[in-house]
């Protein structure tokens, strides 16, 4: 009998397919999720398991309490940081996170591991948010020794909080030491956002190389440059989203 | 019955084709065009179209008024820029711009965030221009706020003129904190000199990172290198151009 | 008749066919060895021949005195330091080192050229090694005059019997001024480790790069993240080893 | 008929062909040539042609005094460069240069515009020469104003000879300002050379970013290095040349 979870299974299929064409990920070091709202469940990659080797029905389908709903295969062990930032990031009305990446990429990682924020120099950052791309601190000792990746959640959601950003619309972060995660309206927007967090990263390394005393973009072309793209008035693209 | 723009439409796709082909931009994030004097259009990349989907006929025909001539599809939303270009730097006899690319290409970028020149550190660049590749500054609110894309034409235009420099000679420009521009002779060569610029911005931030005093090229043998592929007796290639 | 050794060689085969694909070496500047410890042999690439051309039947077979059990083909130059490398690490009990990996991956030279040590900034790193990548001093003129290859495997043994370093977790050394060795539980195994300390250098590189003053990862999460992938409780990938 | 330069041609070709193999050039930034020191004459790459355009045919035999054996295209516009190198390079007995390469290859070229030796700070560089990879000054105003590219090669020889470097054993060098120069005992062997120094410069130029200070490799361990793969008692490689 089919599935009642493959049309999710196999969209998070094709978007962990996309991590090593993307060149976000060395070996199985990544991994993207699909989310269904209405049926409160997500499709992940299940751990260790090489890209080429994925197939959609070794996808492991899991709900918002942690449970394996679907699947034989061990999930990411990555898993619940997913899973506290669908519950927390969608429990909203009008909540747009349907996907979730989180990889190993090189520029990006760099930054995490510098414990930075990614300054906002460019168009091309600007394009898609409007803030840095925000940096949280390392774990805790005490987080690390409760529960390490359902702290990990945490941390991202707090650092959110904190700073009063909103996930619709900030669709990227660094975990301090650790490495980055994007989400986005699909699992391939998510993976699409990590691409071009990757990018990003690259451009705002280069470009303080360059000029160690680089200044941010203006406002007046950040506000313009993303709302070319996003919100009521976008004219980027063929059907305004 | 076939259009009469048939074959600038096809010299403007094959153009954009090479775009990924070249590694200048990520997903959709570059245009080129091709433009017909004597018929007074160009013809454009719709906007937001993956480079693996486009085809011919996708290709959007402009007029020099703006007006769409021939598509169905959104033309880029850089198409603004590029008519300002087009009408200004092909306003006199004997223009020799005929193509237009504008890509997020990672080094050229790097560069006009840093809102530096890129300085002309070697014959590989002295083999194009003569001259540092100019950078704009940002544009002022008041032209954020008027029309973006059209200012930003404007913007390259006046920098242009208050520099003394000739469309016809110096092929590429940086637009501050956004990214490159360049242009050639046809489409095809408006991507060779987008792929030059690419380049050139790589090594010059080698360069200085290797020696961060070091002295630009020598006039002497800019003039040199510049004049073995330009001008009258250029002697580079298989017929002299 | 059927080589005792074809398994072993058809392992060593597959593990330098990885090379050139993982980007870790040009030319033949790299090799792998696949070590049997009940025969007391190891099987390893012939010397200077580019891996299109190796085939599973070119691999040297040699036991622990250095003598050739099998091939015809001149062994790698050095052959010498993997034999010392297997004769010290595997001689006690539960030893790990199944195959071994030498090649001059362009990050790792780089930390080995600057003689340091490569710090463990990000969970990158400590998913697989627990320390700093630990880098050699230069081989001292009497040793380099006595037996090269054979010293650089005793120095690689001095430095971790000095620093208290047990290889069966610290799998990956820098020999200073030369480059990176690496090994594992299987030939396929120092493969990985080798690619890994070379996105690892490239991290820390580009870490030092954006923050000078980049901190090393707190020990708790060293220690976490180690024990995810390794050890009685890990809990990443299918079956946990 | 046949061509007596049938052979001499095909090796060029080849040799030309794996430039971008090699990533050591984008469009047509590099030529190769092959010397034959019995006929006096040598094949080299044709100007301005793109490398999957090339035929082994096209190539064009020049003899030492300049002028064109055989060949119906434009030889490179380096033709004058490669010429001086030949007779001065090979008027010895026992001379090994049969083949020269020039490209723009990018680490290579950033250290020529910062105008700096390529300091030996490791055994991938010791392999290949034992001392830092030299660069020429500029070109002088009146050199530039008599011939380019024939007093290109005379400040080579110059260099050269001013350092006591012998081209046998030093077969690379960077002509400050523009780019490197390699050459070697075919026109394969040049291409390999041509591909280590890029290799070299890269790796260089990471090692001073890491360490600032980085010192250069102790005297004992490049003699060892380079006698492992050259002169009398080579042991690199399966036939010792």
């Amino acid at each position: 009998m089919a599935s009642p979870y493959a049309s999710l299974k196999e969209e998070a299929w094709e978007a962990n397919c996309e991590i090593p064409v993307r060149g976000l990920a060395l070996y199985t070091w990544g991994n993207v999720s699909a989310f269904d709202p209405r049926a409160g469940v997500f499709a992940i990659k299940p751990s260790g398991v090489p890209y080429p080797d994925l197939k959609a029905e070794d996808m492991v389908v899991i709900d918002l309490e942690g449970k394996t709903v679907e699947g034989s295969l061990n999930p990411s062990s990555d898993t619940p940081t997913h899973l506290v930032l669908y519950r927390e990031f969608t429990a909203h009305d009008g909540a747009l996170v349907r996907g979730i990446i989180h990889t190993h990429s090189t520029h990006a990682v760099a930054w995490a591991q510098a414990c930075m924020d990614i300054p906002l120099f460019g168009t091309t950052h600007a394009d898609h948010i409007q803030v840095p791309v925000p940096c949280t601190p390392y774990l805790s000792k005490e987080a690390v020794e409760r529960d390490y990746e359902k702290e990990t959640g945490d941390l991202i959601v707090d650092h959110f909080r904190a700073g009063k950003l909103n996930p619709d619309e900030v669709s990227m972060v660094l975990v301090g030491g650790h490495g980055p995660f994007a989400w986005g309206a699909s699992a391939a927007k998510a993976v699409y956002n990590g691409a071009v967090l990757e990018e990003v990263a690259r451009m705002a390394y280069l470009t303080r190389q360059i000029n160690p005393g680089a200044k941010p973009l203006p406002d007046y072309i950040v506000g313009k440059h993303y709302s070319r793209k996003h919100g009521p008035n976008a004219y980027y693209g063929q059907t305004c989203r």
